[in-house]
């Protein structure tokens, strides 16, 4: 899999990903005016949590892993994952998502937890369920889509 | 009801209920090793937000409240409080979550989350679940807690 550790050097490539995702408002709960400082402060996560990117001679994804709470929490393990536009429906995020999970198993956490997935997210739901999660519990309405106003918040939930 | 705007006067007060409630690991998903400043920069909420201290001659408790995610989750509150051991079970709690839930409905949210409520935090349940909030789902074994073991984590929801 054309999945390694991001290095300072794939921001330029990772940033415009973020960037578009992020502005479309269309999937993450982030907010849409964040600026590239922002934006590598969020997505570069340091060890021991991990930022991956699928590189098969451009960047075509790149995901982020940690715990997802400290202290007590600190147990159960968290991703988030972003697929440039033009890539999309070609295994990236599956590939992205498959390797997390491979790297939350060997770094010994419980189980992994997606927070916020928007309900209208269906290829991203339907990924996540395919790789075993469930879904344990929807905020309704939690989430402001530009185009179908406010859709559900699933926190989806894999147990190791 | 004794309870205003937190000011930095407070600190000195707030500090240790903090400091107690995080090192007990008993409720919270924080470090419980988190020092004084990471506690003030966690708990100190800007404008829009707002940290609140219950105050009848002595701070009791605090509280803290803002939107839940920013951008499309923006319209949707979150809250977290915290009574010093000796003041509970004298509704400290209740009236910094009653004026919590005033100033999210007065601010124009459409509900208040809650991310991560220890199952084994009976009196926190109980109080929510009073106050009109419902369990939407629970990520099993998902905090440990120092005598019981790995408790679920609750997600709880008021849609206004």
């Amino acid at each position: 899999m054309p999945i390694r550790d991001f290095t300072d050097h794939d921001w330029p490539q990772v940033w415009p990903i973020i960037r578009d995702v992020v502005r479309s408002r269309e999937t993450f709960p982030y907010d849409p005016t964040m600026t590239e400082d922002d934006a590598r402060s969020t997505w570069i996560e340091s060890p021991p949590g991990r930022t991956t990117v699928f590189d098969d001679g451009r960047v075509r994804g790149t995901a982020k892993m940690s715990a997802n709470r400290p202290g007590p929490g600190a147990h159960i393990a968290t991703a988030s994952f972003m697929v440039a536009a033009d890539a999309r429906g070609r295994g990236v995020g599956t590939a992205l998502a498959e390797d997390a999970l491979a790297w939350a198993r060997g770094t010994g956490f419980a189980g992994m937890q997606f927070n916020a997935v928007a309900e209208s997210n269906e290829s991203a739901v339907r990924l996540y369920q395919c790789l075993g999660f469930k879904v344990l519990g929807t905020v309704p309405r939690a989430f402001e889509h530009p185009a179908r106003g406010r859709v559900g918040l699933h926190l989806m939930y894999l147990e190791f």
